[in-house]
């Protein structure tokens, strides 16, 4: 069988799906890179079920959104994902974002690896290097930095991860570490600037009921750079780049 | 045109929408009744951008989820909604909750208002009656029940929504009390005891950055009713019923 090297995913932003903004939040629109990521690699025969059997599962381990402007309410656009790279260690998968009319509006880029699901530690792509075949679409941003620890700390947050920030693999879900660091900020500072790229480097996994820092320097008018961490232990890293509506 | 008293919508529980019991979140299946409750609804002409030209939208009221169980992951299921009943004041929609054999494994009852979304006051359903017949198909769980004050607090847990909780209204997402409540509990509590019915009653409107109490009455072994409260108005009253595994 053909597989498909890129899959182009439908979406339709619903007033629930929306922040203050009347945007997609950061936070569902990241769910929906996992997704399109999800629903790629089912087709491709390298999905949840397939790594199951080699006691693996994927692990989301760096994200890159990159956006002129957010979906709005009621608006139709799309994802279109496919991977660049593969090794054994890791596989590179990217999205264009386009809207109705076909145009970019913004890309992602994605780093995945897996893990063995017992020892919590890397595992070897090598059995499914064959179904993810590389894709050669352009994908006009800049790779992911590997973030340096912060500097200094313009502010600091103490926050703990309850049992709803829970995912299945009994961690704090992907998208929790970035609604966290996003809540520095109020609505209204939302409502002057918005999120022209995220970074994210998701290090070690955090746990319910722990109690975490999340540390931010301020690095220029418009970057702040973002650090969560437990004890002496760094979960994520992250490089927040706001421009001015 | 004729259109349909009912839809059906297909769905695939990716590891990404569970929780630590590897089955569908309660905030993640509520997100799926207002998905569905909004499909419908655009389907029958009465979606956002109806609501809209009235200056009005859609607010959910009151809610009962009532499951033999829940989606597990990679998992096939359905939800099927339909109208039971509407009046000028407010619409009742149901749900049926299918596995991937079409039996059913629970249901839901949603009790839907407009407001005005200048005035925050009800809106008249009047225009948009005609476009919601009612279907009769059977929903054999109680209608949620109005929720008293509680009596006792057994568990009080301070709480203040941010930026992240909240919604395109600009007040807290319906979901996110939902995980709040819960917070309560630990992931080990999860693990013994699995929720069998969860009523809500949505009653005024919790705002960011505003404190809250979220306060528990322990109502027998399997009913924990909880409500949360600024300052003297309550926000939500809810009633969980727990099961043993």
């Amino acid at each position: 069988m053909d597989l498909p090297s890129n899959i182009k995913i439908d979406h339709y932003l619903t007033a629930a799906e929306c922040g203050p903004q009347q945007e997609i939040t950061l936070s569902t629109f990241t769910q929906r890179v996992i997704d399109a990521a999800t629903a790629h690699a089912n087709i491709l025969g390298v999905g949840y079920n397939r790594l199951m059997e080699h006691n693996s599962a994927w692990v989301l381990s760096r994200l890159s959104i990159d956006m002129k402007r957010f979906p709005s309410v009621a608006e139709n656009y799309s994802f279109t994902t496919w991977v660049e790279s593969v090794n054994r260690h890791f596989s590179e998968r990217n999205m264009k974002i386009c809207d109705e009319s076909g145009a970019p509006i913004g890309y992602v880029r994605t780093i995945w690896v897996a893990i063995d699901i017992t020892t919590r530690r890397p595992a070897d792509l090598t059995p499914f290097i064959g179904n993810l075949k590389a894709d050669t679409i352009e994908c006009p941003i800049e790779k992911t930095p590997r973030l340096r620890p912060i500097v200094d700390k313009s502010f600091n947050i103490e926050h703990t991860f309850r049992y709803s920030d829970t995912d299945f693999n009994r961690h704090v879900n992907t998208t929790r570490y970035i609604e966290s660091i996003l809540n520095r900020w109020n609505i209204e500072f939302f409502d002057k600037y918005r999120i022209s790229r995220f970074d994210i480097n998701y290090i070690a996994e955090a746990r319910c009921d722990e109690k975490v820092d999340i540390s931010y320097f301020d690095v220029d008018d418009n970057i702040v750079d973002v650090e969560i961490t437990r004890e002496d232990t760094c979960c994520t890293r992250a490089r927040i780049t706001f421009a001015e509506r």
